[in-house]
């Protein structure tokens, strides 16, 4: 028998079985399920999210186009290997309670529930599964950060007391979070929505309410990650926004990086992840891109070195797509990662052989080889540097400006300034001082530790 | 109040009150435990060891030169900073059961005990702090390899039923294996003890088999890792060697270095251990040897190329001296790892450019730079590579051929070879393609995992 005592082994419920009409006042033909953002249907992205988090069974109930949604489904499961059961749910359009009860036949309880339209960084849900670890009760995710919401207004608003949930509507007041979609579910929701329902409220809502009217709803509160729920159109694009912000997020990251090209590259990865480009392809790109500019550096003409530095700087835009889309797609791979930075590798040493070759045949001379050498030494070493310190010592070397002075995303941009100067290979010998100076420090710094 | 429930919080006392006559028949003027091995002396040795399995906690009895050992024992507890005590026992000369009960009335048991002249390879020390964890009786490590200990005749030898001991002592036949020198003691040790001395045995191992006798004496076997007792000028020798064969052993390593480099590594190292020279200073000195050959290269005439080629390989050798000398005198450390691996890729650069340098310049040309750097390139990448495997896999590379005939020892040793014939371009030119062709190859088998 399948061990039942740590979150992650119970399932989700997923409900996706509402018409979604005002999404389809955008244009939109197609079940809301089955709405594509950045590359991904929303009940994809809600199944890969989850499937992240470390569930590993997944219910889907249908409604709306309910034929069409499962086909989507079961195709879905096929492609990424789920354990999933589609349930049709007939009352649909009692409201989003009755696909709740519609699993209770299926499914012992607890599990986890789950909107379709709501979109998460999959953090968050990870968050959320640990922290239902050690309840009992019936559990909301709450975010107190209100202000942030995307449509406050059309957000359902939960009044606390400490960790239980006192009072759950749209219009409540006073409130202090807002219920972001995501459930726990033990046994007793099954009564709660059955009286709520009989009452006249089919709505998940309407149970949540009936339990927390008998002081059995908890809420937990995650005030950290991206997540929205998409309503409309301009929801989606919000949705696509916030998504986008996330994965082209990282604490460890250039000045240049992060303040120049992240803006460019989450445009370009937008773009890309509704193709069928992969991140692995697009780590290729980069490369290639690399290589051109390092040809182009070699001709030597003063146009041809502009446009050497032009693409230098691309190749270090696109260097940042392959991992965004990866993680936006969830196709992050170890394969991926070690083949991006053996690529970066070759990309450098094809950028300083194009710049040597060039500086050494103009000049008729063989020593600036000795710099192109020493050149492509530094800049292999200032990130060798780094993983082996991290290898040795189990912790980073501190991210202080030499760090960040010595990082890709500077060098490339900076080539790429020499370059546009026309002075390339003096701006490559600086930038190449500079990572053996800042080397050569750290090991004399670090001596005593 | 100090935590007491794992092996490692309890002291050990270390016994080194015993005259070593049969030692000082060798020339040696010296107490036993100011005996020098390998740039330490033995009781340094087994302080560091101790130290090294995690005990923090010693007590040092002297008898036989008390003052001097005892004088030396302060040296070395300041220098590593331990928490040492050294306890007299007048009676030493009745026995080293004598040396135990001094301890009596400075130390609760539990504690270990161990002998000052017996030399063990650190790991099988820790291995026995482990396995005693769970053990509640006084404890005996044995080693069942019987056909390998140096002197069998004057071993103590152990006859078990399981891992009980029944009997123990140098005459007794059957036995199933020797007597190490290694106890973990509970408080009935001394009464055993003290009942022995009463019949006329003062030594520990006529208290040990009085506890065998009731039953309440358990022997741990190890049947892994280096040791012997240093009872003779013969013995010290083979201490000596043993300990030198422990730390020139790798799982991980090419096949020049275990079948070449290695036994001139050893030799060298066992020659610096008796110096104030340093691991990072023999690190530092394999790496003026490269840069050395590199410089002679670069001259270009068939008699640098020569001796070129020889320094490379010479500091291939050296290359494997640092290691060994910081392991065998406990003087690892992450930053001597870290200057290590960061100066063999200063030291692999200077090699190339040197090579690289002179083909260039014989023939007037340009183009051997490209391959030049090139090859640096395939160098950093071969070990690059596999670190960043590691990291992104959370396992390495299959250590097969191709990993073999990437590592720097057949580099080196390759291009000390094509030096001495004269081709030392051409053969870093055929080094660095089958990198490039191994990385390639790599890339291309694990592109699905």
């Amino acid at each position: 028998m399948e061990k039942r005592n740590i979150p992650k082994d119970f399932p989700v419920v997923i409900l996706a079985a509402g018409e979604g009409s005002r999404l389809r006042k955008g244009g939109n033909h197609l079940p809301k399920p089955l709405v594509p953002l950045l590359g991904l249907t929303l009940l994809e992205r809600a199944l890969l999210t989850w499937k992240t988090a470390g569930v590993r069974r997944f219910y889907v109930v249908v409604g709306w186009e309910g034929k069409r949604v499962a086909a989507h489904a079961q195709e879905l499961a096929k492609r990424h290997g789920l354990d999933l059961e589609v349930v049709e749910n007939p009352r649909w359009q009692e409201g989003n309670g009755t696909s709740v009860l519609a699993v209770k036949d299926r499914t012992p309880a607890p599990f986890f529930v789950s909107m379709v339209d709501h979109v998460f960084e999959p953090s968050l849900v990870e968050g959320f599964v640990q922290q239902v670890k050690d309840k009992k009760s019936t559990i909301i995710a709450v975010d107190p950060r209100v202000t942030q919401v995307f449509d406050l207004a059309d957000a359902t608003k939960v009044r606390l007391e400490e960790d239980r949930v006192v009072d759950i509507g749209k219009e409540i007041l006073p409130y202090h979070a807002v219920d972001m979609g995501l459930f726990f579910c033990g046994p007793e929701i099954f009564q709660a929505l059955e009286k709520a329902k009989k009452e006249g409220d089919g709505s998940l809502t309407g149970g949540v309410k009936k339990l927390a009217a008998q002081g059995k709803m908890c809420a937990v509160k995650l005030e950290e990650g991206f997540w929205t729920d998409v309503d409309t159109p301009e929801g989606l694009e919000y949705a696509q926004k916030g998504l986008l912000t996330c994965v082209a997020r990282s604490q460890d990251e250039g000045w240049i990086s992060r303040h120049f090209n992240r803006h460019l590259s989450r445009w370009i990865t937008a773009r890309l992840a509704s193709t069928s480009i992969t991140p692995n392809l697009v780590t290729l790109l980069a490369f290639a891109l690399a290589v051109a500019a390092g040809c182009l550096f070699a001709l030597g003409k003063l146009g041809t070195t502009i446009l050497a530095a032009l693409l230098v700087q691309a190749a270090s835009v696109v260097d940042g797509c392959d991992g965004e889309l990866a993680r936006i797609k969830f196709m992050v791979t170890p394969w991926g990662a070690w083949w991006d930075t053996l690529l970066d590798r070759y990309a450098d040493s094809a950028i300083v052989l194009g710049i040597t070759w060039e500086y050494s045949h103009g000049h008729g001379e063989a020593w600036p080889w000795i710099f192109g050498l020493l050149s492509f030494l530094a800049f292999a070493m200032a990130s060798y540097a780094k993983k082996e310190h991290a290898l040795r010592f189990g912790h980073p070397l501190p991210r202080d400006a030499g760090d960040k002075l010595t990082r890709r995303d500077l060098r490339l941009f900076a080539i790429s300034v020499g370059g546009l100067l026309n002075r390339p290979f003096p701006t490559m010998v600086a930038l190449a001082a500079m990572s053996h100076l800042w080397i050569g420090w750290m090991l004399w710094r670090k001596r005593k530790g």
